[in-house]
Order: structure tokens, then sequence, then C-alpha cells
């Protein structure tokens, strides 16, 4: 059978069903940036390829994907990280010119080509680690012009490297200045100009919000998913990190592909998103990084199958974070997830959490060829290991 | 002033006297593989270099040490961590092989050039964030053939790299099957045959015990100080980490060069450490990975004026970390390390633990012209991200 490549000699880890689905002696085929077979050596069909390479036993798990991160945004926090561990206060931070609104204020003034240099950086991070689909916010913009600027500078980061980045409409993430004593007023503004906007243009693949006491209520939430709907988007949410709002049940209800960060999720909360099919996504960098001390009910989503993905949260305030290797480590160290859960966590859960997962996710006939190879004799070397990058290479549709 | 290479248009955190030592408009000159000048531009003499570099304000730091490392040993423990994290007990991870033993059999079934290949791997990635100089311990030999062997690979890693590496001999790491019930007898084989035959070989710059419940008491440890002494090498000890036994201020009063962990350590150890100017070496990467939650009493250090240094102590047990970016990180959000001590501990206070600190650790003349570019606007960037190396160029020895 022709195909474009092929890849032989590997050892697999599918992820294709429920665990990570190991293929001893594997082989793998994509014709036309698709795969065309990836299982055992001995039931493939007899390949005819353009070319082969031979991996003498390196492992081949899907490629990775970060479906969660605020990687688009100006400046940087670290002044503000160093003050705090001097022992500054809030106030002193604040006139220091720390906080969200300084990065609202830093890429508000950057230009949508300044915002994807600073992006690629963070970008080649990920991708250096075998990223190879990307989840990008807005919400520091917190204006229309601004948010959409911000998501156009995420859909250029995919033209800038070989990536799959999806976009999300994050405009209720904080309230601006401007707005301050007005989130009602500000809310509208998100569901009234900036969602139909950010969809008109084609910017925008899903909307989420903050939903949380320094965030937005239930109820505002509530219209900016009604507003996403009307306006033919999906809908995520930045739920029970600091308290639990019940946004995670208001998120399921509205058939969120998922809801995210979830510490303080209760048992409503699970059975809600377990009946929804809404993906818990953990982001274990913000839970280390504040040094949070309440952890996710892992037991609870594990137990009413809840499908967990974890991300890196990458953003300049809770989570610096720019390795999806490190995130699994913190995923297996913080949170007890076994390996197995770490690696479907940035893989076919994370595709999930993207509505994306008859595309990517996993190494199944028919999906996106997009593969990482590893310089490892197991699978949970990539969860144990910290601060170490065994990618031997980085294949995103079959090239 | 004649000189061979000059760095200029540099910021740099010289690191010499207790702070970060700033030059905002800084070169660095080197002749003969040393500093012959590093300071402000304004106050330089005129260079005539064999070579100019212009850095474009990119800031300088002394290349970075890793003062605690187990770098050289056979296997991983990737399978334990993995059968640990699926809930499987103590006597179910020895049965499939486990704990340190597992290593200790790795690391004798391995050869010597094996653990070199094994060993650069890990190197190369504390290489490509700005290590310059790595402490590397045997132990895991645990018979005096291949406590030499680990400690003859550890010196191949320094012919095989441009870096400086440091051996310490820990042959009282563990009690080996073989002396089970007979801790004094191997204790007795480490004073009498180990220690002497690494110094006749010259394979051994300090070394280290482990005083623990679990490794060896401080009467043993007392002895293995005695041998060192005789045999004129320096001592240091990996003590109070599970407990206190006062190993610090036995550590202190043999005029350890460091006390390494010391979650468990006492007011009297840290006056003790105080008198004898014994650094305490901290490691945060084994605090994170065995989910310690007694924190190290970094307020007492500091107030003692105890010079604190930060290491990977990466071993496959309870740290496979090899990234000195990573321990920053954590020795700040863990340990609540400022900035300063952070990158204080990874060079001056890191040279100080190996007793090189006429030698290495500031940007000083007359020492090694070790350096760290990078591309970052501020210090405080190496400590606040996560999973990201900002590394430009690193030189060791001038080149
Ligand atoms: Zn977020
Ligand atoms: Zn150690």
């Amino acid at each position: 059978m022709r195909c474009d490549r092929l890849w032989r000699d590997a050892r697999l880890a599918t992820m294709a069903g429920n665990g990570l689905g190991i293929v001893e002696d594997g082989v793998v085929a994509a014709s036309g940036g698709r795969i065309l077979y990836a299982g055992s050596a001995a039931d493939a069909p007899a390949f005819d390829p353009e070319r082969a390479e031979t991996l003498d036993g390196r492992w081949i798990t899907p490629g990775l994907i970060d479906c969660h991160t605020h990687l688009v945004h100006g400046g940087d926090r670290a002044h503000e990280f160093e003050l705090r561990l001097a022992g500054a206060s809030y106030e002193e931070i604040a006139r220091a010119g720390g906080g969200i609104v300084s990065t609202m204020r830093a890429t508000r003034n950057a230009d949508e080509a300044r915002l994807v240099e600073l992006a690629l950086l963070r970008l080649d991070a990920l991708i250096a680690e075998g990223a190879t689909t990307v989840e990008v916010k807005s919400g520091y913009g917190l204006t229309v012009a601004d948010e959409l600027k911000m998501l156009r500078a995420a859909r250029r980061l995919g033209e800038a490297r070989p990536v799959g980045i999806r976009t999300t409409l994050l405009g209720a993430h904080a309230l601006p200045p401007e707005y301050a004593g007005d989130a009602d007023g500000y809310v509208e503004l998100v569901c009234r100009e900036m969602i139909p906007a950010a969809a008109r243009e084609g910017l925008a693949d899903a909307v989420d919000a903050f939903c949380e006491g320094i965030g937005f209520t239930p109820a505002q939430t509530q219209r900016v998913f009604d507003a996403a709907r009307a306006a033919g988007l999906a809908v995520k949410l930045h739920a029970e990190q600091l308290s639990n709002l019940h946004g995670a049940q208001l998120a399921a209800e509205a058939g969120a592909l998922s809801a995210d960060h979830l510490e303080y999720l209760d048992a409503d909360g699970i059975a809600a998103m377990a009946r929804a099919g809404t993906v818990a996504t953990l982001l274990p960098g913000a839970y280390y990084f504040v040094r949070e001390t309440k952890l996710p009910p892992v037991d609870g989503l594990r137990a009413a199958g809840v499908p967990i993905a974890i991300a890196t949260d990458c953003n300049p305030g809770t989570s610096p974070l720019t390795s999806l290797l490190l995130t699994m480590n913190m995923g297996a160290t913080l949170f007890r997830l076994t390996v197995d859960e770490c690696l479907a966590g940035v893989t076919r859960n994370a595709a999930h959490a993207l509505g994306l997962q008859a595309e990517i996710g996993t190494l199944e006939p028919g999906k996106s060829c997009d593969l990482a190879i590893w310089d490892i004799e197991r699978p949970a070397e990539l969860v144990y290991r910290i601060g170490f990058n065994p990618l031997h290479t980085r294949i995103w549709k079959g090239l």
C-alpha cells in the first residue's frame, strides 16, 4: 500500500481506548498528513512509503496538546514575583504596578506583531517538548479591539510555526478599570460586541469566562454562555479555583467542552460534568505557583468517569510555565494522577477539552499525523523526570 | 590593555559581595581563561581584545554551579514512580525490584563507559542551562571497586565536556545487602579501604555520608569524618533530611564544607553551622518530589548568616531533576527564598559549598572566566519562569 511516510521499529503509546494503548513492535504510516495505520508491525499491510524511518525501538506518542494557555500577553510579572518574595505587601505591589492590570496595560500597549513575537518564545518552548496543538486565550485586552488583537496574534502563531492553534475568547477574564463598579456593563460589552465580533471575524473557536468572587458571577457567566451559543461558539469555564460558585455545574449544563482549575469542585459539580461529558482540565502549575493547598477532587472525578485533561495554564501571574512535561510531573507529584492519566491528560483528553477528539489526541487511522517521538525506555519516564527533555522528533500533519 | 576576550554592552550580576552586584553598563574581559575585569564600562581600562562581543544589553551572571548531585548512576526509577502512583505498597515495589538497591544493582552492573554515557545525558541538560561546575557523588556502588568506578566515571565527565567536575565519595550512602545487620563492618570498609583508596588515586575532592535513621548513626558518621581527615579530604554531610540526629552540628564541628537537606535542622545546628562557616545546601527538588511538608529553617539560617546554597540533588529515587533554573524556582516557590538568595545559591554560595570560593561563583578578577549570558530583562526572570531556558551563551574558562 502506498503511503507518504512510515515509521518502523517503534514502540507506540497510541492512547486509543482507555489506557496507553501500548504496541511493542509498532509502525505508523501516514498519507496526506493523516494516519493511515498505527499498530503492530505483524498486523500491518505491506507499505510502499515515499520515505521511511527506523526508530530503533524509540517510543511514539500522539503529539502533545496544551489545552489551556494564556500564551499571548505583554510584559511579565517577574518583578512582582521578586517583590513578593522579598516580603512586599499587596499594596506595595499594586503601587509598583503589579497585578493583572499590569499585564492588561502591557498587552494593550503592544501591537499584534509584538504580541506574536513575545508569544513565540513561549510557544517554541512548548514545541521543543513535542506539543503539536496549543490552545490560546485572550483576556488581557479587555476592550473589543484589544481582545480581537490578542486573538489575531494567536491565529498568527499558527502561521509562524507548524502547530495547531485553537483560540478562545476570554473577554470575561477580569473587569477593566474603565468599568470599575459596573461589571454588568462590561459583561454587556462582552456579550453584545466582543463575542459577535470575534465570531464574525472567525477569530475564536470557543468562549471562556472566569467565574469567581474576584471574577464574574454565575449570572454574568450565564449571559456570556448565552451570547456564545447565539454566536455558534463552544464554551469553557475557569471554575472553582478559589471558591465554589458552582460554575462547573453551570458550564456542564451549558454543554461546555471543559471546566478548568476545579480545586473547590464538589460532588454535584462532578455529577453534572459526568452527565454532560464535560472535561475536567486540571492546572497543577497554577496550584504549585500560588502555593494552593486545596487539591482538586481527583478521586471523585475518576470515580465518576469524568475525563481529566492537564495543561500549563501558561500565564504571567499565576503559572509562568511553558512545559507540558513538567505539567505531567506536577500532575503526578502534586495531584497523584497516574502515569496513564498524565499522558491521557496531554493527549486524548486534552483533544476532548478542545472538541477535537475526532481529529487529534490518539494514534488512530484518519486522525492528523501529529507525533512525538521519544528517546525513552518506557512512557513513565515522560512523567517521572523533572526538567529533562527526551524528545527525539516531532511531526505535525505528517511533516 | 591586551586581553583574549571582551564582552561589552552587557548588564552584570557579578554576585560579588552580598547581593546581586548589579552593573547596568558592564564589560567583562578575560585573559588566559581568567577574569581580568568585570565591572562598569565607565571605569574599565582601555582593552585591546583578540575577540570582542557586543551583548546588546543581555545579562551576564557567573556560570551556574550544581553543588550536590548523584549524576552518575545506572538505571532509573521511573517504573517504581509509576507503581507508587498506581497505589502499589512498599512491599510490592520492593518485589518489583524498586528502591535504592535497584539503583545499586544497575550501577554495579554498568561499566565505567556506560555510567559516563548515561550521566552525560543529565550533564548536558545542566550545561544547556548554563552550568559550568557540577559536583558528582558516588554512593550507589557500595563496594570499593564500584565506588571507585563511579568516581572515575565522574572524572571522565569533565574530560567529555567543557565543565568543572568535583567528585565526592559517598561510600556511607546506604548499607549494601552483603552487610545487612553489620553497619559497623561496612563503615569499617569505607574508612579503612574506600576513603584511603579514593584519596590515593586522587579520585575524590571530598567525602560525604548519609546521617539518618535509615542511613548511618552520628557515631558512624564521625568515623567517616575521621577517616576523611586522615586522608586529607574535606567533608560534607546529608543531614537532618527525615529527622534530627544533630548531624549538621557534627558536620560543622568537623569543619564540613556543607550540610545538605536540613529540613529538620534545629537552632543548635544553625548556631554550629554559623560558627564553623558551614554552608547550608537546600535541596528543594527532593522536598518537592517526596512531598515533604517540613520546611527547612530558612529564617533561622538567614538570621544566623549561614550561607545558603541550593542544588538539584539529581538522583533517581528522590529528585530526578536536571535543571538549576527549576531548582531556583522551587527554592523561591516552596522555600520562599528571595531572588537574590536563589541566584547566590547556584553561584557564590554553591562555590563556597565546594570550597571553591576563591576560584568560581562570582564575576571578580582572578577567578575562572565561567559565564552564563542570558536573554532576559532582569535577573528575577531566571527564578520566576518555570520550564523556560533563556540561556544565550555559556562560557567555561574563557571559552
Ligand atoms: Zn487560565
Ligand atoms: Zn543527595
